[in-house]
């Protein structure tokens, strides 16, 4: 339930691989003078280091899927219903011999090998997942069976849990790491993974599975904007596990949604006014709206609830406009809705409509680019937002990316 | 599995509550100065705070206990074994309405409310634990429920896992923020709890159960030392929870002692090394030894683990030294000892009878006062190293107190 915002402030070093199975991003790569920055850095000196964030990143989903249409019509549903109705074109899932340290093991060990990076250059490393295997015991450890050569034990970070919002959990500490006097030039790495099944009914064709690992440190070429970023925290039992003996989550899937749009509802009101009062301090006097983000991800159970977030955060714009122009435009044919409050629309199927129909070339423009992945394997949990970023930053050029100021929301339920 | 180091660089504002059934510290609170100090400081200005560390600390266990010399007739072994042999003198057990929610609540409400904090004061919560009721729900979205009637929902941190270092992890993540650019000038609550249960058999009389919450800022009267620890992470199955429908870990007894030594070793390794440079950074040359703390707290699973633990250090001092007098003096008659490898003594009893002998009187003075609540409520998991320095706190005076450093083992199975 939070915004980051990441801003491009150089050409992103993003490579597409060779088109293979999954035809998907399979990673970045990032050059050894980097590696070499970061270590020769100035750790511990009482300032913060400059443009901390994701130098590299590595995406690892299953080679199997189903095609969301023999879904249908083996649940025997209607067509059109994981198709249409949510936006989703296939699911990925697990083989058998497959487990979260599997897919962690992965990710990390293709993040470290193809960036030609040392293992003793790690000084942090935590794993946010909801996939459970064991009460105690954290992905992480499993992990340094990856360091034991190197010889390199002294690596901080374990793992974070909060349904699907845990990669940005590890991400926000690993930036603070960097940024603390506790920082000692390493860098950090942040993995997220999960695998997500449901039991059969509604919510079995919104599953998925996969893991992402990111490279965290300074001097990187997509930034964490400082000072930016809301987060919106409640107790709620929307999406729980509390069979432990099961793989699959309780979900009250209309209690979800109402909490997904009232985080981002808050998050959004949040992070304006914190950009807004960075403004101020340089003398701008004017409302942050969609058109200061270049793109705009999300948090994807299923890709249809994206597009309506798109919608969602245009109504946010539109009721915080002074005076919105509804003649012509953006907003034009609104004025029904200018009187409406922002917690009383969210089942409301005209507001929903009428504001996903005026947000559609912004979502065409800004968000359908990452659903790429979404839309190819499903919701993998934790990994999701940053499975849209990957997607986004392997359709772009780094000419489009540079200077780009990319919204960003993360979602945990619970 | 690391070693934090806090020195009380004031007085610390430690108050002893009236002795009640539980005869053990209830938590300290501290002026309301601090709280207008800290939320008036100057945030994101790119520079570390001062003195980083705990402001306040809140402990609460369960009311019921054993006496561990009944439960030596009711398993039917031989007198002194679990007192004697293992150092405890009870457990505390919950009652049946209790579980690791209501544990968390307690404590964080009453540090809030004994602090006379406004709970919009807080900008960040984050629970260590391993008390897992729910694969994806995190306690910390339960302890929001306390912040309801403030509004205060922008509460960034969630849950963190890993055995029993889940609230190290947490206080370090706490502080990292605080010296971040994140940071908004509001309080850090770190929140850990467990509840540790076993089966039938040699571990049982090693549980206990409990949670601690402290509050974490700048200006604190217990500083976490900038710079100066070491951690040591290694994948090992010496104790997990892989059976999710059981409240009961798997434990190796003997593996997790070693691996608990093998990690007390190598954090001491790491943290002298960080300590000496920054001494010759200053222009001293000299090694560091278990004279420059002036106490000494352990994660304990169990109070004899961390006598001998004592004798361990010395070892590490012994071994470390260039020409060690062993006619007179600390070392005398440990001349056999000379030549053994740190790697090797894990199992020889020899080693460990002689070391402990020579440091009965360090652990007298530096560690035995921070066991009152081990020996007498059990292992606690996450909060076990935070109620020894509870424990410590409330038997010392302020004089006592000001300018030590204590040195901080905190370790994590698996």
């Amino acid at each position: 339930m939070l915004r980051l915002v990441g801003r491009a402030a150089r050409c992103w070093g993003a490579r597409r691989a060779p088109p293979g199975p999954e035809q998907a991003p399979r990673g970045t790569q990032h050059p050894m003078a980097v590696q070499r920055a970061c270590l020769s850095s100035a750790a511990g000196t009482g300032a913060w280091p400059k443009d901390v964030g994701i130098l590299a990143l590595e995406v690892y989903f299953p080679a199997q899927y189903v095609e969301q249409e023999e879904l249908e019509r083996y649940d025997g549903v209607e067509a059109g219903k994981y198709t249409r109705g949510l936006g989703q074109q296939q699911m990925g899932f697990c083989a058998a011999h497959e487990d979260i340290n599997s897919l962690c093991l992965t990710v990390v060990q293709r993040l470290v090998e193809r960036g030609r990076l040392s293992w003793d250059a790690i000084g942090r490393l935590e794993v946010g997942t909801e996939t459970v295997i064991d009460k105690s015991k954290a992905v992480k450890t499993v992990l340094m069976q990856l360091f034991h050569d190197s010889g390199n034990t002294d690596v901080e970070g374990i793992d974070t849990t909060n349904a699907c919002y845990g990669g940005t959990a590890s991400l926000f500490n690993a930036a603070a790491w960097v940024e603390s006097s506790a920082w000692d030039g390493r860098y950090a790495v942040v993995v997220c993974g999960d695998i997500a099944v449901y039991a059969t009914g509604n919510a079995r064709p919104t599953g998925g599975a996969g893991a992402i690992a990111m490279l965290v440190g300074p001097n990187a070429p997509l930034v964490l904007e400082r000072g930016l970023r809301g987060t919106h925290m409640e107790h709620a039992y929307d999406f729980y596990k509390p069979d432990l003996a099961s793989e699959y989550p309780v979900v009250d899937g209309q209690l979800s949604i109402q909490c997904y749009l009232r985080a981002l509802d808050r998050c959004y009101a949040v992070y304006r006014r914190k950009a807004e009062s960075q403004w101020q301090q340089a003398g701008i006097q004017r409302p942050f709206t969609l058109d200061d983000f270049k793109f705009i991800i999300f948090h994807t159970p299923f890709c249809k609830l994206v597009q309506k977030s798109v919608g969602r955060l245009l109504l946010n714009d539109f009721l915080a406009a002074p005076n919105p122009d509804t003649a012509a435009g953006l907003y034009k044919g609104l004025q029904p809705f200018s009187g409406v409050k922002l917690e009383d629309t969210y089942t409301s199927k005209e507001v929903e409509k009428a504001f996903q129909a005026a947000s559609q070339e912004i979502f065409n423009q800004k968000t359908k680019p990452s659903l790429l992945l979404s839309s190819r394997n499903g919701n993998m949990y934790t990994p999701s937002m940053y499975g849209c970023l990957a997607s986004l930053l392997a359709q772009s050029s780094a000419r489009d990316l540079a200077g780009s100021r990319i919204g960003a929301f993360s979602y945990g339920s619970g």
